[in-house]
């Protein structure tokens, strides 16, 4: 490699570090600030006179483990798309996510659960903090191959904060909905990583182009991201709403949404590729954008036709951006977005929040009955009406437009800090440079019996 | 390739087309008819006095997400094992699965949950679509690599319609008990797949031989399907049972059985197999038969001896049948099963049948006490003896190969439509008929140290 | 191979004897002593007045089939790491958990749920008989790619049997408590292994040593394994413990301290690797340790930070470990650890146990308030203080360690009676002793588009 010895004892120190400093400085705050919650907590669960039974944990930590498989397998293996980025999108992943977890933990506690001094978690701060690690995790998606670990943890540090003020804003301070996350998640985590990626542009990325591609077990390995984000996604969008019907509710919701959103990107894919054949790419992401598309009124009165439509329109949208925006977004906007965030997460976000806006101003009390406080508070309580609440939903959208932004600007001029390793352009996509990478028995590396036809190297 | 223009152009409107046809008149009818049931729909919840915690939604759930991963990553996954047709086995299963979700919502919910007009629509309905989704599902399995994906879906548009008829005929008219669908799922869908692969017999299938074995990753791809389908057959079992004791029995009993055919078939994969050599292709389906065998019975008294017993049994047969019944089948009867789905699906499904006739006369007021009402009651209920309803048993299997019989005729007469894209006997088995595959540098396919060696080219 | 014909048809007939033989002595034994409990058995169950909901199996199932998913899919694909042993790896995984589900459900019954003559099974005996599997797949770990199945069938009826008298001495006679198995799973399989390993000692193993590495796509296999133990170690450690607070907290502690230790993980790696480069074995192994450490005490008041500090302490050892006392186990003690589970189990497993000694020790009422009850019955009752509780615990450790030392050695023996299948020094981790392996076709093991580009070979 042409890597300077200098390159390398930098790139040896950043790396472990930064995992110790922030690890260091989690747990003090830990230490500190956490403690466990009243369905947590030997002492605390005993005050009272209450069943077992009714302990948060049954209601909520089957989704909770839905969920922390989207995180940990979903995104993982759908970023293993690429020939030699495997272990970087596994891996990094599994890195970034962990961190996540444990900030967003203490940020998301000091907005939401900080009560004399202590935050009190339980299952439902384990949900939060895996949503937040999925808005990193997008953002992740638009850099993928193109930044060092250190970067990445630089970057999610920043980007927990910023999600945790946005989630806040936007639920507690506006009253916004949007319980899958259209807006706090998708089109936080996508805006947020494609601005990033802007400010970070490579201009003789082309250099790498080689490696950009997939081969044919990486996008096997791809599929099983993708087919575990898609049965989890109910779990998903209705892990943190209200129990009994709305989280039912959510569930089917997002279950037919999804049945459409694969049925129109298979159609879309075939239509626009050539010689009619299918893309994995478009399979492996747009088929999600269903989930995507409904994580704002998956929890309200969407009805089924409603999700179907939803779906629809949103592989629909998937798709097309996958095959005509992408190339524009690089070559015009200068935007390198490495996975499509912007077709998956981004524009299905936008559209979620817009959708969420609709079926919000259409709340009725005919159609949500005695369930209107749950599900609109505000609403049910009459300080709000239906357009009002509408209102604040699509302000919502606008705030998070600007979070996003800002952010991912601040982010991008953290991750140029002169001293911080990154790739060179013409080794991006890449796992070499930051993982020891078998295969040096190259004789060994292509299937079990090809050590014993060495003919086929002479 | 050897393809006429019109031929490609022909597909690469038939795909598309028949998606959004289909999908244009699910939505409709969706539209018209589908409707949140009382424990989905926000209004209707809150009327009359029952706690969250009584949703069904919390005693399903868990099981439906079990066997939604059975069907997209369980049957995607143990049908990629070709070598060429991993995009195929994963992405068709896919794409039919979140077709026939839709369509047998509609078609389960004319038949079973049709009231004033309207289908009402919850977990359960989630978890019987999956079910048939499973059946369709088997009969891919029959006929992989050797359909184009319009094939598929149409014989999805009839096999789901059939399945919704033969299931309520067993179900509700002649009140069979089939908790796991031994008769409804596999041996429906294992008949219907066969029949229809013997109408569509290609005679010089024999051209695409050296595509149709597995190469080593591809196994290993093919074993991820397999022990998610193993772990979550107790779910998939037991996911429709009444609740309580029958759930949680039907666990233990699919569990127990599926120890033992995995003990089976390792026992009889090394006795048959040549120099005591393990087969691949045995472990990744026979080790499965016994989550099938006692699809029907699990629900029932079955005892933890008998269970082992099935599971035993199953597991044998099934391995047979792989090394002695799959060649002559193909070459005697002139049906290329590609999966065995026979084998796996087929004989275990029938022998199922009959465990649930054996066990289903077996039942005495003093083995079943007050539970006789929850697993049979019919017989509880005074209408029908054990004998009796050991009868409608055996009836309910006759009826369902009559069924999948004449469904397989009609399906393949169907699929035989002149104008459909069917692949060529030369190229079944190849994703390059329907997908975009990478690998154009072929260099960079082989391992990441490869390109670094050019030599090795020369 | 240089395998005589009477070697090969030996193989041929030990394995399914083994295995026919098991299977029929366990179906007997169940037949004459297993019955359905009072939650499984229909007449049973509606003896006295309860509602479904109260059934254990909807406190319990989710959790279970979590720890399913880490024995089968978990153990199996993180063993399957090496380049040419995937299918033995998942394929032994498969066989060896199946019968050790079946033997142990016998052995532990004896010892726990044994009335009136008969073993009485339910959701908790399938959760502890996976547990008890996850001890023989530890052991398994430490002889990977060194030993038959016929062999690994013969280690696990001997490991089960000393696995359930070791559990019955610390849980019912010391009153030890360990929920998640850091003694009595982790400790114990990770020595009863490496004693077995160093009696199996193989001086000429350095021939094989050209398979012992990885390849790229088979770390990325390993990677599921890693991934899945990863996410669900929450319900492994907790799916015991009692319900409400203490499932909850348990499953919250063992989430900390996993995330601490995949950051110490990637640190350590990243600080000890060569140019700073991480190293796969770490990260597929020791990010898993910080599940390991808390299995004693992550059902005591642990506290969010205590977990994040053990989880850290855990990672840092286990890739220390790693890196530089696996190589000397290897050239000094004789013990070849071919996964490595003195740094994964073992060391952790013992850090485990001391922490529990010193939470325990720690234990008061003013902590616990009325949890102390289902935590510390014994100190509740006033039986035991929490010094005498904390020197129990630390007398289980010794138990556990002597235990698994004396099993190992026994079976070390039990495994070189000379009339057993075992593979040549010189063809260790090879798949093709033991499995019919695809690949003649070797122009087309290595991607799709090999076929088509014959010069290449030329």
């Amino acid at each position: 490699m042409a890597e300077t010895p200098r390159r390398a004892a930098g790139r040896r120190l950043q790396l472990p570090l930064l995992c110790l400093l922030l690890q260091g400085a989690t747990a003090i705050l830990f230490a500190v600030f956490v403690r466990y919650n009243r369905e947590t907590d030997a002492a605390l669960w005993h005050w009272g006179n209450h069943s077992n039974a009714d302990n948060e944990f049954y209601f909520r930590y089957p989704s909770f483990q839905d969920v922390h498989a989207m995180i940990f397998v979903g995104f993982g293996f759908l970023m293993a798309f690429l020939q030699r980025y495997g272990f970087s999108s596994v891996g990094f992943t599994f890195l970034l996510a962990a961190f996540a977890l444990q900030w967003s933990t203490l940020v998301q506690g000091f907005f939401h659960s900080f009560h004399g001094g202590h935050i009190y978690v339980g299952v439902e701060s384990m949900i939060n903090a895996d949503f937040c690690a999925g808005a990193v995790l997008i953002s992740f998606g638009a850099i993928l191959g193109k930044t060092g670990p250190a970067q990445l943890l630089l970057m999610a540090l920043l980007e927990v904060v910023l999600f945790g003020l946005n989630e806040f804003v936007l639920l507690s301070l506006l009253g916004v909905k949007d319980a899958g996350g259209s807006m706090t998640i998708h089109t936080f985590g996508a805006y947020f990583g494609l601005v990033l990626s802007w400010v970070l542009y490579k201009p003789q990325l082309e250099k790498s182009k080689h490696h950009q591609g997939s081969v044919y077990h990486s996008d096997l390995f791809a599929m099983i991201g993708t087919i575990f984000l898609w049965i989890f996604w109910p779990s998903f969008n209705s892990a943190p709403t209200t129990l009994g019907n709305g989280q039912h509710r959510t569930v089917l919701n997002t279950y037919y949404s999804l049945t459409a959103s694969t049925l129109s990107t298979f159609a879309l894919s075939a239509l626009v590729g050539q010689d009619g054949r299918l893309d994995m790419v478009h399979v492996q992401n747009a088929a999600l954008a269903g989930g995507v598309v409904v994580g704002t009124s998956a929890e309200m009165m969407l009805t089924p036709f409603g999700a179907l439509a939803a779906g629809f329109l949103a592989g629909t949208v998937s798709t097309l951006g996958y095959k005509f925006f992408t190339p524009i977004l690089e070559s015009k906007i200068k935007v390198q977005d490495t996975c499509g965030v912007h077709n998956l997460h981004g524009m299905p976000g936008v559209l979620g929040a817009l959708l969420g806006v609709l079926v919000a101003g259409l709340a009725t009390h005919e159609a949500y009955g005695d369930g209107l406080e749950s599900v609109f508070p505000l609403i049910a309580e009459g300080q709000r009406s239906a357009m009002s609440q509408a209102i604040h939903q699509l302000f919502g959208l606008f705030v998070t437009l600007i979070f996003a932004s800002v952010g991912g600007c601040l982010g991008g001029l953290l991750l140029k800090l002169p001293f911080l390793d990154s790739p060179p352009d013409s080794q991006c996509y890449e796992d070499q440079i930051y993982w020891e990478v078998p295969g040096e028995h190259e004789d060994l590396a292509q299937g079990p019996l090809r050590a014993e036809e060495p003919d086929t190297q002479a």
